[in-house]
């Protein structure tokens, strides 16, 4: 069946992701989680998405979850292992699922990283990250020449939902696939995992190259 | 055996656990010590707890001790591995074994990291860390919206039994899974190892990115 | 055939080489690209490239392309993997083309990191990077006594074969195996693949020791 | 035979470490070099010692050589790999052998870290740097409360018999199995590779702490 198959594809590059993210610690404390869609964009909505508490090192398929748009679990032949914790898909699948209505995107993944944590302090009060003619906005596929984007920040909601809808509402510039919420991430998304893996990795590279830069430069920010 | 089972399952966790922290570089010098206990909190104590002076980078089952709430082995049926170092449980297993007493948790961990040295450090004066209103507090099971706790920071004392009473001393959150030791390191718990590994990567993000923040933003340190 | 054979080698290292430093993070987001020559420095240029796009973290020698001096595809046998990005040589080999052609070298490397960045961005209104007096420049194989070198930065021209010009123009000191292209990354090369590698890790240990030097000792840059 | 046996052993354990410290990015460019003596210190100097100019990523055993007191290789069944480089005894064995006569080790390591670079630059003009009460001083074997000990700087002479003699003559304080060299790297030592490779992981957790602390705090350096 079609489905099965792009679910099988999807969990085994979903599962290489986090062991490869996990390594350079991106996925502290089992946070952090990643989703791939397994149906076509006018379909309703059919996920992967990772299963809550999880710790990321130690990861496979079967620490994912089959839900469909209402973000209920759908039988599908995984097995959960024995855990300590329940098989249930993460909290934060809420966010997904109102990005992969937003953009008609593949795949979303989310990390707490230390650089991507400090970027949204920084530039808070702003809203936005500037990203501005750097060689790695190629890695988001923007390849024209001394592109600029803005990569926007929300504030950290205690309610998903609310959060959810806060986010998408700052989805404004379809060249841009990505969001920092303060004190908390990055979401970043894609076609598919593969791409949207280089726009987590073209993201973290800018937001750690414009921070060391600042501390070394206060004097001359022109790339924030 | 109910404890000889607990025992093995302990073992092949802290065993992962040793071998992942290794590789980050969190057990520098054979520095730092694992435990967990292996039987229920109204029984006098037995824990399984890292032999001393080990290299953390190959560390087995068999680098590891069992022994009564007096801190002597016990015999299991463990070998010892042929070593230029004695195989005897971590001279820090007082502190270890006072933690379980004053917390009733299942698992130990202590840590010398570069960044909790430095937040210990930094605070000092003070007599602990503040962390509030950060999405990775959600990693030491704090759930409330824009929490707020202290990390306790005590002096390193040279004796072992007298760091272990200022330890306990310090452990009046029951919120708050960890204590940092003044230029040494870092203790902290959870009910079992998969839950104190959890604690530990998430004071040891929090850590990290206060002090990077602070040395940017030297006039704003509200979250310090 | 001697060529096959050459071709053979130089996939097998350029694939070690592929995944340490993917290993350290200086491929980031599939960015960076490796190329060998295969034959004589006197025939017509015969290179194996990294195809575009790929995923630095899985690479094989099926992920490589032979091309002539023109850059077009030459039959090898190589087996092209099923992929969602088509195999074709790096957008950026025409610049690997004119390296070889400007210096007779056997490998060119090129790499993206925060440091290579970082460095070329300070010492961008100078127009290069000097380093002087460090051990590490034995790295590169210059090995008199307080050695000094000018490593160029040059701007990141968005055509890449105005790109390959500015670079060759600036390569003036056979000393040098390297270049900096500013907010994009560092070219450097060898006689063989062995020989690039340990370029590339001289070049970037020093641009982060001056880094770092300099964030500690703004009143005393001497090495800038 | 008893040589024979220690050489084994002794070469399993270097390899090892070459591959730990590899890993980290200690031995960057092919840097660095790692030596153990293969018979007892009455005897006259047997030494394994990492051949010059390997690539540290990949040593095997076939990598080291055997050389008596004058450094010149012994016959020993070793087997030269085909390689582009020679199979001779790294340039720095003569500063190996130095120390091993000085100080009655077993093993000696050096290593070229970003960190060792900037404390021996940072402390040059006071000649050592200050390590004082800090629990890490444990895993340099110095279990006084509140130790200090200083651990030498000297300047990077071009020759390496004369490098050799200026390290030797600070080798002053038997508690300190380590000095640096300035704008170079660090040498240490212990009776045996696993104390050897202690000492340089304690170290080196102490340069960075010390740097670190001290861009953040330029009016307190009571530690440097």
């Amino acid at each position: 069946m079609m489905t099965h198959q792009a679910t099988e594809q999807a969990l085994t590059t979903l599962v290489e992701i986090t062991a490869s993210f996990a390594r350079r610690g991106w996925f502290p404390a089992t946070s952090g989680n990643l989703s791939a869609r397994v149906n076509a964009p006018g379909e309703p909505l059919l996920l992967v998405v990772s299963a809550s508490g999880r710790d990321k090192e130690a990861m496979t398929a079967a620490d994912f979850v089959l839900v469909d748009e209402s973000l209920q679990p759908v039988e599908f032949g995984l097995q959960p292992v024995a855990s300590p914790v329940e098989l249930c898909p993460s909290a934060e699948s809420v966010v997904h699922a109102r990005i992969y209505q937003a953009t008609g995107c593949g795949c979303v993944l989310h990390v707490h990283t230390v650089w991507n944590n400090l970027i949204a302090e920084r530039c808070s009060s702003q809203g936005d990250v500037v990203l501005r003619d750097l060689e790695m906005l190629k890695g988001l596929d923007i390849w024209e020449e001394a592109a600029e984007i803005r990569v926007p920040i929300v504030e950290n909601l205690f309610k998903l939902p609310a959060l959810a809808e806060a986010v998408v509402e700052r989805i404004t510039d379809q060249r841009v696939p990505g969001i920092l919420v303060r004190r908390h991430g990055l979401y970043a998304w894609g076609a598919n995992p593969f791409q949207a893996k280089r726009h987590v990795e073209a993201f973290e590279f800018m937001f750690e190259y414009l921070l060391r830069w600042e501390v070394r430069h206060d004097g001359d920010q022109a790339a924030l």
